[in-house]
């Protein structure tokens, strides 16, 4: 059982010249499946922002697994599988599937960037777990 | 009545810093209802280009008028409103609302390109209207 | 003589399944020419806006004409040829080339952007008319 | 002492409504760097599949850990740090900097795809090897 669920038609502008998915697309894809979460379960990123007045949740580090290739016409299904929290981070893994052919898991570890003077750093995550939960 | 009908939703990648979508986006997903349109009516560009004997149905010209913004997390619907042929180009307009808002409308001027020794030249559309039609 | 000029190296990522260049890249490298712009000559977007407590200088309409393709390893050339004011909006007209091969012309119309209310509206461009001089 | 340099100039619209890269931006330009990378070592990526019978030098895995944020206006250099070695797959190893500023630090590891019937697989990389020494 997936936390959630996100759609992605692959169009033919997503494809490279090998006629396979231009491979950036598929974290463009993946950060959208986490904002569509946002979206549902809070409002969207920039209420949230708002909230916890943060500049932004951001990326820490961000990885794909490619497992079999996705091609123009298909549909591709992005799930979140698994959030697991960390003080200053949290964890999001991904798989993604084309007609039920297995193509891609992945993870985003991501913050709540607040501003410290001139710089960013990482606050406290309570507030946005109870937000996503 | 519109020919074709596509729908987009808009996340928080696809806007820039002033919190608008990049506008680039909005010729992407143009070209996104166009190939969605290939598919549905000629089974996709590639076998379309493979019946014709073509490169690609391509560009030689686009352009889009931008009537009221739209924001993350609101879906737009792309309508390709008409098509008109030439003898060696064919010209679709499209229209795009969010919620019912009229958000912008454009054009694009297309050919079907044929390799010529090492050059591309745009070849007779005769085939390609047979297809779409 | 243009007034501006900013070359973009085409990459592999940046080409379609049929080899060459996705169109609305051909947009974003427009786009990215005109912040080039502000950069040199006002500061760049953001201070822009400040100082004009305008909330984006966005798009009225874009528009390019495809004259030759171009392909991957290849390095674009873009030209602000000529701006020409209206008292709400600005147009900018562009040309780009590869290793002297006439690739495209285009325009964009522009607005600075303010708030009134909860809606924008395009301002007057006496202020930024100034700054770009 | 990098094995090769790429540079890249941080656009408007590369940024988010957050202010910040937008991530899988990150991703295109590290693709970018390796295909510039092939075009000084091997004449680029289509000429190298030609000559290796592949359809494409495609991903495994990519990933990328931001260590400090990068702006607009900035120009980010990345390096290839390291390339090692396996029979079926090769992982590239890279560093981005901005102004001498550590921005981020990531990975590839890529095959040679060929196809085998209507399947692809990774073949051996001996000749890619000799190629890119």
């Amino acid at each position: 059982m997936s936390l959630f669920q996100h759609s992605v038609d692959i169009s033919f502008g997503d494809c490279d010249p090998a006629g396979l998915v231009f491979y950036p697309n598929y974290f463009r894809w993946m950060d959208a499946t986490f904002h569509a979460f946002l979206h549902i379960r809070a409002g969207g990123h920039a209420s949230l922002c708002k909230s916890l007045g943060a500049r932004g949740i951001g990326l820490m580090e961000s990885r794909l697994m490619f497992r079999s290739p996705a091609n123009e016409g298909e549909r591709l299904l992005y799930e979140i599988d698994n959030i697991s929290w960390e003080p200053r981070s949290l964890t999001l893994t991904y798989s993604a599937s084309a007609e039920g052919r297995h193509v891609l898991e992945g993870m985003e570890r991501r913050g709540v960037f607040v501003m410290d003077g001139a710089r960013m750093k990482a606050a406290d995550l309570c507030s946005l777990k109870d937000s996503l939960q």
